[in-house]
This record gives structure tokens, sequence and C-alpha cells, in this order.
């Protein structure tokens, strides 16, 4: 079962955050480490990092202050979702070259001991139901992201007009697809011709609004192809965009907050939705959500959605970048819209 | 039935909207206006109005442009809701003397034909549940309001904390007198000494908030009330104080957005919650809500808070001003946190 020979052979590679950003991270606010590879402990294993997950999350997590989950501590590892194998286990319930999702963090290697294998999110998972990338997209976090956020929240009826804004993205991608399959009307909003072009083409979403390509683009995007409003809007951008959802939309709509990435590296205040009176007037409803609450229903989504990627209903795109070094600059990538599909960080085959 | 013999006498004192304002209305926007009593046709009736319910809602219908009703028009009589009696009849449900509620406008005398009877909202009321103001109040469109945006989008639990802006006025009376009721710690935020002791000696809520009594006041008297921070929050007013109270709120919070009086008179862009991601991470509601949605329950609330009135559960306040010609001075009562209770324009006893 133990397989702990090679491990002081060994280095682990990691980025921790050296200091608070104050607007976009620069290299500076990394530090680069590494450290012999622990031998796991009685009960524990020992993972080695295939592809981490870069998320925009990831922004508000270097932040100081209380937020859904404590912010990452100055000198640790960066928080990171990722996915791997077992390398070394003391643990019947995990065999050498078991695959796992985890939380590794920025680094190479991750040696858990048994009684952190919950909170460090140690789950194996089964890749005949999605490539190894498909785990960190679709099957991963912001795939459970948008299909609670949608379903659950949104509560889509057939016919209904959704709107996604980063639609090219993680969760967008999932969010517009389970809509379309759910039977709805769906408008994307991304940034660029080829990310509209291919959430249109290759998703089949109704119509995708390039934000990018004027500066009214979003407004007469919405009333072009909402001629009935807005039902649902699944945000994940927030600032001027929420606001021209917030003057279409329809009486009941729903508005989840998943997000707000054209904010998250302000150095001012962050942009209140101006327009949030349209709440009033047309009864809508705007709600919060974080994807762990869902933990207990992830089993339900993925079985759903590997069906849905089996059968071609729906399809993935990962952006895929190499290497720990490029950490610093691949997460940039989120917030300069250059990223296009979820955005993974590959360590090693 | 009928008894329109006196109405050729009578002379039907009016305001009409004359101009749309831009900012605080003044004078300049209203016209006075005169003319005869009209006969009611067969079927229909005459009412006279005894007493007209002034509302922060009043000023979103003198703007052009959409709403969840249409703007008055330039040279109608301005909308408002009231109370009064049945001075003629041609329809054997009423009967000379009955009195009624209805969408009176501001004036002294209404004629309504039968088919506009639901369209004008004219339904008799009963003095042995409440007073002709307490019509206008806590039985009315402000009760109503409080009772509807509590209960069915607030769903408040025993022990919750629920904050409600206004406190004094007459939708966040009620909101408060029914939240302690169902058992919730109750801090109410108004504007002055005096209004905060009436919610907190007389009302009994748990604390009060005097908004005006340092720039501070609000973040520190929700810190000092609310230890375990918000869980419904009802707001009346938008502006700073939400974004206080969006810092407090606990994890599923529901905030109602019933209006938002400070930003009523901007002349330059509504102020959006700033602090809109606390929705985020505390998977918080806001939701906005318009009263006239829950018409076909208004009994059922009427029916419970008559009860609450008649055991002295409840208590009820109106600031009554008199006169037809005092209107456009009374209504600003209402901007400037003068008032000091359900603002009521009384026209005759």
């Amino acid at each position: 079962m133990s397989n702990t020979s090679i491990l002081s052979t060994l280095t682990n590679h990691q980025v921790r955050l050296a200091s608070r950003p104050v607007g976009l991270p620069t290299r500076a606010n990394w530090a680069f480490a590494s450290e012999a590879v622990a031998e796991p402990a009685e009960g524990g294993v020992t993972l080695k990092a295939l592809a981490l997950s870069l998320d925009p999350a990831m922004r508000g997590w270097m932040n100081e202050g209380k937020s859904y989950i404590p912010p990452v501590g100055i000198g640790e590892v960066m928080r990171a979702g990722g996915v791997g194998q077992v390398i070394a286990s003391k643990n019947p319930a995990y065999a050498v070259g078991d695959q796992v999702s985890a939380g590794f963090g920025i680094q190479q290697y991750l040696t858990v001991a048994q009684a952190d294998l919950k909170r460090t999110a140690v789950s194996k998972i089964d890749l005949k139901l999605g490539s190894l990338t498909q785990w960190l997209n679709v099957l991963g976090m912001p795939g459970m992201t948008g299909y609670f956020g949608l379903m659950d929240i949104g509560q889509p009826k057939p016919g209904e007009t959704v709107v996604v804004s980063g639609a090219a993205g993680a969760v967008g991608q999932t969010v517009g697809q389970m809509a379309k399959i759910k039977g709805c009307r769906v408008v994307g909003i991304a940034g660029g011709a080829a990310k509209c072009d291919w959430v249109v083409k290759e998703l089949g979403f109704d119509a995708c609004i390039d934000y990018k390509a004027s500066p009214s683009a979003v407004r007469e995007g919405l009333k072009a192809h909402c001629p009935n409003g807005v039902d649902i809007y699944f945000d994940n951008v927030g600032g001027e965009i929420l606001d021209h959802v917030l003057a279409k939309i329809t009486r009941g709509a729903r508005i989840i907050i998943c997000g707000a990435i054209s904010q998250y590296n302000n150095t001012t205040a962050i942009q209140g939705p101006k327009n949030y009176l349209s709440l009033l007037m047309n009864r809508g409803m705007m709600k919060g959500m974080v994807v762990f609450d869902y933990a207990d229903r992830y089993h339900v989504a993925i079985a759903e959605m590997a069906g849905y990627l089996k059968d071609g209903r729906m399809k993935s795109k990962e952006d895929i970048v190499h290497g720990i070094d490029t950490f610093p600059e691949a997460l940039l990538k989120l917030f300069n819209g250059e990223n296009f599909g979820k955005l993974v960080l590959k360590l090693a085959d």
C-alpha cells in the first residue's frame, strides 16, 4: 500500500503569498519556495499535483479581512484546488495511482494527515466521467458553481431568457449549456469575437454579446437579443454590466451573484449596482452563492453533467498554461480577460 | 339609494401635476384646480375624501419612465390613496354613508363609474377594525407593505434580528411591531431622538438608532445593537444605511427592498450598494417588493393586525396635516424626515 521510498528524492516547489496586493497582483506579491516532500503518517497520503485550478476567487483570498473563507496568510502556500494522483499511501482507502481532486495549493506535492483528508477535500475522481482537466472545469468547482447557482437559485423554466457574463469562462460555459439543456434562451456576455463565436457555434448559446466591441455593446446587445427581457442573470463580473442587465430584468427575475471579477482589483470602493431599484419595480431577487454549501449534492451534479459530456450535449474548454513558475502571470489572464475557457495550470502529465 | 341633489352645490378642489420635478418637488410643480362634482352614472358612486395618504412612493410616480405603475401624466390629478364616504350611489352595493378606501387622488371628491370601481380600488372599510387614519396606516397600503414584505420575503423566525429603516414611518412601525410579535429582536433606524424613543418605549422595539446623531451612528449602532448580525433588513431608505447593514448581515440574510427614500430626489444617479458583495459572502438575498402583488391576501393581514390593534399588541401613529392647500409642503415632510408616523392629509371630518 505504501510507496514512500521515492519521496525523499523529490523536491516540492511552491508558490507562497509574500505580500497582499494593491490592485492587480504582481510577481512581487509571491515567493517561490521549495521543501522536502514529507512521508505520510499512518492513515495519511502523499499526492502529486498534475493540474491546478486558477480561479478569479483567488484574488479575494489574497485580501485581508472577513470573507466566506479566511484569507491566505502571508507566507502560506497560495490556496488552489487541483487534481493529481496518490504517490504514497498509508490509508487503505487510497491506493498509489488513484486519481484525486484536493485542495492542493500552488505546489507540486501535498502530504495530508488522516485527520486533514476531509478539510483538504481529498476525493477520488473517475476519469471515465471526464478528463483530468474537465474535473477542474465542468466536473469541478466551476461546474458545481454554475450548476447549483443556475438550478437552485435561478430555477430556470423552459422558454425563459438566461444571461450569463463571463460566458466563455469556466462557470459561464456550464451555466449557459445547462440553461440550454433546460430549454432556455441563452445569451452570453464575453470579451472578444473569438469567445463569442465559440459559445454560439460550439456551445449552442442563442447569442453572445462582445462587451469589448463598443461602449454601448452590452446595452444594445441586451436590447437586440433579449426582446422579452432577462429572467435569469448569472453574474460573474459585476460593474457596469450588472447595471445594464438590471435595467432589462423581467418581473420576478432572479440574479445569481457568483462573483464580480471587474471589481476584484479595484483600489477604490466597489461599484455598487446603481440600478438595484429595478429589483423593486420588477419584484426581482438578487442572491449570493458560495459553492461549498452544495457539497453534499456535488455527486448529483457530477452524475448529470458527466452524462451530458458523454452524449455530447455539453462541451468544455480549458485554457492550459504550463509550469509552476508561470503562475504569477498566468493568474493575470483571468483579470485582463485573456483566458479562453477554464484556466488550468498544468504541472505534470 | 341615490342622493345626488346636493352634488351640484359642491366644488371639487384638486391638485394636479403641472410639471415634473428635478430634485425635490416645489409648489411650481403643482396646479390647483377645481371642477364640478359629477353625478354618478347608473352603477356608479360619488365619494367624498376625508383623509388622503401621503407616501414616499408619490415621488416616483411624478417621474417619467417605466416603473411598476405608469407615471402620473402632466395635467392629471396627483395619484393618492385615501379614505372617505359614499355621498351618492347608483350602485346597490354601496349606500350613502358607507366608509370606503379608494384611489382618490389629491382631491375632495371622486365620482367612479361602475366599470372603474375595481381599478379605483373602491373598497368598504369597517371602522370597528380600526380608525379612519389607521385604515391609511397599519390597515392600509403601508401596513400591507410591511406585513407582506416582512412575512413573505423576510420569513422571520423567533430569535432572529430584524432591522428596519424609516422605523417611525408608516411601513416601519408595522414591520417592527410585527417582527416583535413574531419573536424577533428588532432594531429600528430613525431620524431624531423623539422617533427613536417612541419606537422603543411605545412600540417595544429592542433598540433604535438615530441616524442623525452622528456620521458614525448607524455603523456603531448596528455593532452595539446587533451583536449577532442582521438576519432580516427591511429597507425603506437605501443609500449609506443600506451599505452599513449589508456589512453586518448574517449567513442567509434576507433584505427586503421596499424603497429608497434617500435617493428619490437625487439629481444625480442612484447610489448603488457598494457592499452588495456581502450578499455573496453571506449567501444573502435582496428582493424587491410591490404591495399590489399581495392584494388577494390583504384581508388576511387586515384581520390579523386588527386583532393586534384591538388587544393592544400593535399601536399606530399618524402625523396629520390639514387641508388640500397644504399638500405641496406637506409632501416634503416625507423627504426631510419631518413626518413622525404615517403622513395623512385630512380634508374633512
